[in-house]
């Protein structure tokens, strides 16, 4: 079977400076005819589900302007220009920046979040040996977070109420539980 | 702590099928002055972990533009107008149009994708107890896609080589390793 869509017509829409849109017109396999794509092109990003030594989970709380409301989160960020490929240094970066600390970092999973239209790819890390830094580099001048470390049935609580409901961290939550133990 | 940004002016840049783009003006909390926030607004979708008698799980082969690629999904599909709190229907729905089978649902979860830019909500369910139906709603005209019932261990050597790649589908398995058995 045939599934490739060949790209007829491509059209930019907007190049903004965290995504691009374009709208594809495409050649469906299979002599079906053609169809439009609405499509959403992101540098990427990392995520790090950091472990204490304590067993506490890192969240960072923040407000999410596309849902209108805070949202509690594993630390992430965008890959910036160039940094494609190196990965596991945006997500140091990003670890101190929004926590302070730096720690012992392993590649977890490699995801895309909304396939159905966007190229947007996250790295996600484990990040455990954690070490407080003395001075850690500033967070981005846009953001206001406020830093918490929860045990995994205080963050499924946040599950729960709602609190926490993004598919990054819930997929870092899961794999706590399946590596670390805790209810499901 | 405050964390609101309030709109200052919201710019609509594109009005899709599919999503909606704008891009916000925000006055940022405490002072910190204004930001611009590039935002993709969408109806929300629905994604079904179907699991056969057999313990097999059912996935969906399909082309994906926004990655130039065909991956392997857990079945999912956009809500339609007016099915914003009809999320089960709609999982019923997609699920007879994409594998032939009818089955009992639960809600797992319901989570944002990308949740950095974009309101898409999936709402995750589990289908077990399922029955082909005779004669299935046919999928849709621009869909080519392709059936698998595949053992978890299959699925996780579908993770391994990248060919399940997205965060949906990640949750799901992991949800069936909680729940069902089989290694992390």
């Amino acid at each position: 079977m045939d599934f490739e869509e060949k790209t007829l017509k491509r059209t930019e829409i907007f190049d903004g400076q965290i995504f691009k849109v374009c709208l594809d017109e495409v050649k469906l396999p299979n002599n079906l005819g053609t169809s439009k794509r609405e499509l959403v092109f992101h540098k990427g990003a990392v995520a790090v589900l950091a472990v204490t030594d304590e067993g506490k989970i890192i969240l960072v709380k923040q407000y999410r302007k596309a849902i209108e409301s805070v949202s509690y989160e594993i630390p992430a960020g965008k890959l910036e220009e160039g940094e494609a490929g190196f990965e596991q240094e945006a997500a140091s970066r990003e670890l101190e920046e929004e926590t302070g600390y730096q720690g012992q970092l392993t590649p977890l999973y490699t995801f895309y979040t909304a396939i159905g239209f966007s190229n947007e790819k996250i790295t996600l890390y484990l990040a455990d040996k954690l070490q407080k830094v003395d001075n850690p580099r500033p967070q981005d001048e846009d953001e206001v977070i406020e830093l918490f470390g929860l045990s995994y049935e205080e963050c499924m609580k946040l599950v729960e109420s709602g609190q926490i409901c993004d598919a990054k961290t819930l997929i870092a939550l899961q794999y706590y539980a399946l590596n670390y133990g805790g209810d499901a």
